[in-house]
């Protein structure tokens, strides 16, 4: 059996969204900005697509959602426009962003710092929740940008972004928020929340890989981190990805739908597996689930390393993962974990399950099985794992 | 009849790129930097469509070919780049574009002006080339970077690359080149010239949009535009976009394999339909047909809007253009033609014809039928086309 349990990580394309995105590879491939019918064939569709990505988020029509490559190229584009607008004139000098923000946010705010930005790190609490007073604390009169995840990908631990950006608003700092792992996830309306800028991006939510957006509120657009062809505004050059665009306005549809029809299966599949995994002695979650996504549990295993434990789950066809995929080919601790304070020897323990609206009862219970063995198998040839569990069969 | 003239927009995705990219939307749809078999499914392919990336620009392995979202993000990147290595700190002050660039390059040019960057806009001559002595002499001891494109997206111009290139190296200027009107045009080998950078995207190939690359020479990698997760060795950020480089793969299998097999056929239609064109009275093409890639022309028809030529080409079901599709939709003459010093009813007047290797015999034939009977009636009713030219049936 294979189950595919990364879904933070990316998505299986839903089979609807290749079906939308298959004409406009060899049959309406026009460059939607030319002046003949193979561009006009694209753009029923296109805007179609458009509006599906606006509606996904209640973004009123007077904003923008540009469309970009991917939720890097969005992050990148708030903090180095910010940077040129604001701080490069002098009018700024200082961004806040949370210690776990996602690795785009993270190295472009140390490429900053590199160039005399000030940057604060708003650590995360030891439930690994950010608190907004601390937001509030770390506010100057020179700070130009909060940036602060909606959810974060490693844990699924809700951040507050209403009152985040009430504070912001109240304080006259511009607030961006990296939605990425909350689409499909949270009902996301930017209209409900004083946000100005939110990143998401297609393959987290079963769209494709290599397509993502930025909304912005009018009268806070950004300048264009790539300049050009004048395409979508002015505010995002390069020739449309046509079948992108498409696919990501099905997937978003289709993500909405299941805010109301997939996500209590996937919630009691999610609890399922971790009041499961909870059985085994010396296993532990940090966050609390009401303060999670419905999908995601990252769970530590005393004296197991998190990359043994992939490994053996692997092995049984299992995919998970012990953090970001975009960190995870240095094999290091988890930084979440990490920045909670856990223990050195725990902060290498944790393994991320997450779940989708694909995911089957039939996955579940065949993983549930399968940690189990390699909770046995591991610990019994432990270094670290001194004694031994009350679960722990004498012939391993 | 349905007739696609206008390749240098974009192009059809060839049929065997889909087929190629297929699977790796609902099948092999892991993150490539996962850690677990969902992931290493990717790789063979993965690796084997970065392979033929870097064997069709005959770029060594020691070099880097980095995937990006289009060629705008590449010009970007390399202009943008430039400023924050080179001049922002105080180390040079100046770079080269010509003043035929891409707006995704032009653009960019004019933004960092802003910055206080002094830019050298090197002219083209009336036959739309650059002279690579203009290159030389606009060169000071401040430029960081020349940036000249490999053809012309509107003529088909071919400019001195190995000259400017050479020029560069010896005067220790980096030099980077604007290749996607090259690529499956001409045989680009980043060995052959003294090439630092260079961009190209697979859309204008026969493969998928929002898919590009930069090619950059060791020892001259450029910082980030795109931070993050580390992918692509650091140097350029964000999922991974697999289908999109198994696409680019293959297309530029394909194009690579073209240069041999099908532009023969493509440049005896191109030629074909030019010579065709030109028996019509009061027709012109600038730049000589040996100058030019294979299959491009731009021809002026005094006394027609160029608007007017495309919307009567149009309803017969054949796309062209009057210039760069990233400017076309506001209905200004054609910026190669101003910059050649045509007169101004001319510049309004270009229509560009780019074939590609789908390109038919019956197209073509169909096409000359369809110009013929445009001209006669345009020029019919045209209020600048002062006197009847000699084949101009009296019935009109």
């Amino acid at each position: 059996m294979r189950v595919y349990l990364d879904n933070n990580a990316t998505t299986i394309v839903d089979p609807q969204v290749k079906t939308a995105m298959d004409p406009f590879f060899c049959q309406y491939y026009g460059n939607p900005n030319s002046l003949h019918a193979f561009a006009s064939d694209t753009h029923i569709d296109l805007n179609n697509g458009l509006e599906k990505i606006y509606a996904g988020i209640n973004a009123p029509k007077q904003d923008s959602v540009v469309i970009t490559s991917c939720a890097t190229e969005s992050n990148n584009w708030v903090l180095k426009s910010i940077y040129f607008q604001y701080i490069l004139t002098g009018r700024k000098d200082h961004i806040i962003v949370s210690e776990v923000e996602h690795p785009s946010i993270i190295a472009t705010a140390r490429y900053l710092e590199s160039l005399g930005v000030k940057v604060t790190y708003i650590p995360i609490n030891s439930e690994g929740l950010i608190e907004a007073k601390n937001v509030r604390d770390a506010l100057t009169d020179k700070t130009a940008l909060v940036s602060i995840m909606w959810a974060n990908n490693e844990t699924g631990a809700i951040f507050p972004v209403e009152e985040i950006g009430a504070i912001c608003k109240e304080k006259g700092v511009l607030f961006h928020t990296d939605a990425v792992q909350a689409i499909g996830k949270i009902a996301v309306n930017v209209q409900g929340f004083d946000i100005d800028y939110l990143t998401f991006s297609a393959h987290k939510f079963h769209g494709p890989k290599g397509v993502g957006a930025l909304y912005m509120k009018k009268g806070k657009e950004l300048i264009p981190l790539l300049h050009g062809g004048e395409q979508m505004g002015g505010l995002r050059s390069g020739t449309l990805n046509v079948p992108g665009i498409v696919g990501m306005g099905k997937a978003m549809e289709l993500a909405v739908d299941s805010l109301l029809f997939d996500i209590p299966d996937v919630k009691e599949l999610r609890d399922y597996l971790e009041d499961e995994i909870l059985k085994i002695e010396d296993t532990f979650v940090v966050t609390p689930r009401a303060k999670r996504t419905h999908n995601t549990m990252l769970i530590s295993f005393r004296g197991i390393e998190g990359e043994s434990m992939l490994w053996d789950l692997n092995k049984a066809g299992i995919g998970a993962s012990t953090g970001s995929a975009c960190a995870s080919e240095d094999l290091e601790s988890n930084p979440v974990m990490e920045a909670i304070g856990a223990e050195a020897d725990l902060a290498h323990t944790a393994v991320r399950f997450s779940l989708s609206r694909f995911t089957t009862k039939e996955e579940i219970d065949y993983t549930i099985g399968v940690v189990n063995e390699a909770v046995k198998r591991l610990r019994g040839i432990s270094s670290s794992y001194a004694y031994t569990p009350k679960n722990h069969k004498s012939e391993l």
